[in-house]
């Protein structure tokens, strides 16, 4: 296991689905930055289930506690450590289907890797709810970037084939909150909504795609050549469950176009350099360009799915069939958006604190 | 700047484009592997430009030297430096056109982030030239996780919206070395070579997708939560010039599809556990599942074009457009299939000695 | 702050003398190793105030809690999160002094280097406190190294000038439950605690050297030519408040010994080569050779001593004086002896996981 | 092996005794730093044995070549590596001598740990020559250091158990050119050199002290609580072969004072808060604090003499005697000055940079 991300903004994070908490110590943030507890509590209660509608319908009553390095409400130079307590955990279901190993899911590199002594209770340590901590980290990396001026602003782009239209940045910020699944787009939106439905209905899943952009980036955050803004954001995304692909800018389809159309053109605007198209989102030569930052993130289908799967059962080595109680998220992706969000701000944090753009002690 | 990646197998790399050299330290490699320097040369040859057609016509003498870490034809356990000299290095086009940023380039980031103190020449430290240190690391990673079976091999996918058929895994080592863009689709390989003589003669540029498969892996690489095998893979990928996508498996297709289709059942092959589709690219949970690991990796076109581009002189801050000079590689997606091949070997072997499968000492 | 320990095994440290608790995330432990409460609260026991005369009278009540990482008693690869809580915290003599920078502690650069923003309370990040989590990862780490033999026991060799008589192991293992000061030579630590009486009274404190061994250490743990056995150990005792110096086997001695002295003869004893001295404190070339390994460490007085002592008002910016009320332990060296003992326990287990010599899954 | 230090000032060494080279890539190093080759070539010059008397006769023409990350003289912010060449090696003796292990070197545990295969020709790796990679990269982090008005300067304190003065900064500086062993107090410079002679005439070795002074750090260096100003470089000067102990300000010696004496009182001196003694060495609570740091280093005597010692022949296991011919420095202690320099150099660079106090970019 590696649970430390990050060189100079260091995560480490902690705790298992079941057990008695999730929590995160986030190292290496400097001194000053004004911290309530409440800011931390909108991010989580964003990512919360129950939040809205289609997603998991249990009650997460999630109240971040601090307990090291803030002070008077300000950060302190120390470790930050945040922690959720777990509460009304019910294991019964996976105790039931213990040897079982869901499709999917990653009980059976889980059980190989560590010998059968992983936590198997609802995921353990590769449950999403461990990127609850991921949250965490990100509201404190969310605050420190913005003392820079970096905001930064996701949305659900697609959703089980229905894609969104591209939204201006005011849109992101004014419709989402419309929106049961996150989406600016308020027409596809109402229909990814219907296509949960229906999809909850046939006890099957969705996937989709989540886009993140970041504004207001300074030049020069990246640390190329193996440390560069896109590979950085790739490895943090990549720590999210269920995440298969990660472009930038027109990223895939960037592949197909010629060169005469993809090379953004510089020129000349208020004084600075700029470009006069976005295609390689934000990022030359690994290092932030002062444009927009854009990163698309595929999300693949919830595996937990109350149709029947062929599956093995790993005490007998036969092979037998699976059937998922309980009630999970039908589609992940809305509820993703929030955890893409916070690892690249956790990024961004790291990034500039190494660029030297963001100093060690923050003066109000 | 950071130029060290990995963990226990961890490379350094050095030098520019128009410097003295290209090299790279590789730190961690076990005493006791047998290394010829033959076997680090073909792997450079393969990446060479001049190897096959239409890629950069001028020709490189790309003789690799063992500096250190080697002896009797053995690794010692010390640092392994290797060293390719750069010669005939005409610098004159660069300075001719140093003030104007070249679009697609590093140079607005790199002047930005370096002060202007940056080596300009060639790209200098961006260029794509210093992968060549990055295929030397990734032979002697290659040489490494062999002594476990893994096997790695890569191929062009798509090429300027051409799509190769998907090869079976014995097609792709018989048909690559016949075709001038190492795609094993013999047929749109032929497509392939028209549409990049036809760019060629246009000024343009093409981009494209690289496919890249570990076979053998053995269950168990990937250290989540954060350095996972998907994470580790991208950000070493990201650290090639140009590319601007990675996914796994089905990636951004697996977003599309329900989770009665994505999830890949298990079943018992051989008394050992497998699974019956591979969606999910070999990993869960962000561990290695025994299963062909697949990535498929962006492209972007040759950002360098003889075409007139509109750009910035730095000097005047004024706008202004450029023509680029020279030969460039009208597409080089063949050429980057060594060193996808090559970051994917080095992640394996550094995962390898993570997971404690490798040993130490390797006896034969 | 870096706050962080250990490549394999790693620790991350939070916490703070006045805050919330102290704890301690420790990353890298293999599955499968049994843990109970109770061996890792019976090392925390013994750094414990009040255990023992003449050191901090105040009463610590430090239960420790597991909140992750180990599941029906054994170990599950994922992050092991461990907590004491802070109980009955009295700031007011820290408030009421706060502007007087007490000489010897942390008060003065703390201050500088964290903009004023550092918890000051109980010398907040940089207390003795901060160790009980050093304490408690020493703990998992000691039953790691176990597994492979390894014993590791410390005493207080020298205190106020006092020298105790070199000791047998078995001795240590004996005679130091009977010792109030953690020393084996009793008649040496009666000395002992009547000068610790004596330097209470005149309001003073005493420093003094504590020793630590090493048995059954495989030939192997250290990775030079930086990650030395010396090294690594070196960094991690120097994180103990107080240490001023580490030396091995012969230490500064050695440094007034001839070659022919000091070099350590090897012979073969029972089909093993061992030397037949140990001035080498059992590393050659950064690595251990099998012998026992021997670490000194030099421990200043405590500062903090109820005597006037000159220094400056850092709101007023003058000269004045302080005399530090409370209590304090007069002398730390007897509770420093579980700290360097952990210290030496994680820098083991670390080592010996990079050797490859512990497995990433314990089989019982 | 592990051969890479620092966070920020990254060096990685790589090289062998009797192989083609010895060299160091420095990474991190912010661009605009101006360096000339003969400002490295100045210290290496310091290093070379035959500079002065009682040292190797052997003849090392060193000279260094830049192989990259320096155009026109100055940093670009890319890697620089730094190579010297080795010329005139002549094995035979090693190979020789080479089943029988020698006393006080790494020959058993070199051999132990890399399976056989490691390069004893020299030491190989273990060798003191490549402490001539440290040399370089401290060459290039002095100078960096010297933006901010950091000054180091070392001298032999002690050797063979003869005692220096303690000197004046300027007479470290006036004196230490006319001293053959690097010892300003020109006094016990003679009797050292006597007392060298002498040993040589025996055949036998010598050891020593070192002491390093650095002026006019800034308050604010280190990392607590496991970065800390006296582990940082604690690990990095046991990197050099035949330290066996470190000690900062009154070191051992504060371990036998009573807190009254050892505490440096505080008072303001030209509006700056210092203290009046300097017993901590300029260290508290693990950061600098704005006085002189003092670290002693202990040097054991050279483990290579012509007597004769009992040692084991490893082909046959059989005890056995080695007598050691060819030239050896009597005493390294006079050339350990310019390696203890170098590695602080390098780590109040690391730790400059990681405080936020040197910028990423240096502007003349």
């Amino acid at each position: 296991m590696s649970n430390s991300l990050g060189k100079l903004f260091q995560i480490t994070s902690f705790g298992e689905s079941h057990g008695d908490c999730v929590g995160v110590v986030i190292d290496g943030v400097p001194a000053g930055l004004a911290i309530n507890v409440d800011e931390i509590q909108i991010e989580v209660d964003k990512r919360k289930s129950g939040a809205k509608a289609h997603t998991t319908p249990r009650r997460e009553d999630d109240r971040i506690e601090i307990f090291s390095g803030i002070f008077n409400n300000f950060t302190t130079g120390a470790p930050i450590c945040l922690v959720i307590w777990n509460k009304n955990i019910d294991s019964s279901e996976y105790e039931r289907t213990r040897s079982k190993i869901r499709p999917g899911h990653a009980d059976f590199t889980g059980f190989m890797k560590y010998g059968g002594f992983n936590d198997y209770r609802g995921g353990g340590r590769f449950s999403g709810r461990i990127t609850a901590g991921h949250v965490m980290a990100g509201a404190i990396a969310r605050k420190l970037i913005s003392t820079i001026g970096i905001e930064v602003i996701g949305y659900t782009a697609e959703l089980g084939g229905i894609t969104a239209k591209l939204p201006k940045h005011k849109d992101i910020r004014q419709n989402i909150s419309q929106s049961d699944v996150n989406c600016p787009d308020l027409a596809a939106s109402k229909q990814m909504v219907a296509l949960i439905q229906q999809a909850a209905e046939e006890g099957d899943s969705l996937g989709g795609v989540v886009e993140c952009i970041g504004l207001n980036l300074p030049v020069g955050l990246g640390e190329p050549v193996f440390d560069t803004l896109e590979g950085e954001l790739a490895k943090a995304i990549f720590a999210i469950p269920a995440v298969k692909g990660v472009e930038f800018g027109a990223g895939f389809g960037a592949s197909r176009l010629r060169g005469s159309k993809n090379n953004d053109p510089f020129n000349i605007q208020s004084d600075q350099i700029r470009t006069t198209s976005n295609n390689c989102g934000g990022i030359l030569g690994g290092i932030s360009d002062g444009m927009p930052l854009h990163v698309r993130v595929a999300v693949k289908p919830t595996p937990s799915i109350s149709l029947s799967q062929p599956t093995v059962n790993l005490d007998t080595m036969t092979n037998t069939s699976l059937e998922i109680r309980g009630r999970h998220d039908t589609c992940i992706v809305p509820r993703a958006v929030s955890v893409v969000e916070a690892m690249t701000c956790i990024v961004l944090a790291d990034l500039a604190l190494r660029a030297g753009i963001i100093p060690r002690v923050i003066k109000q």
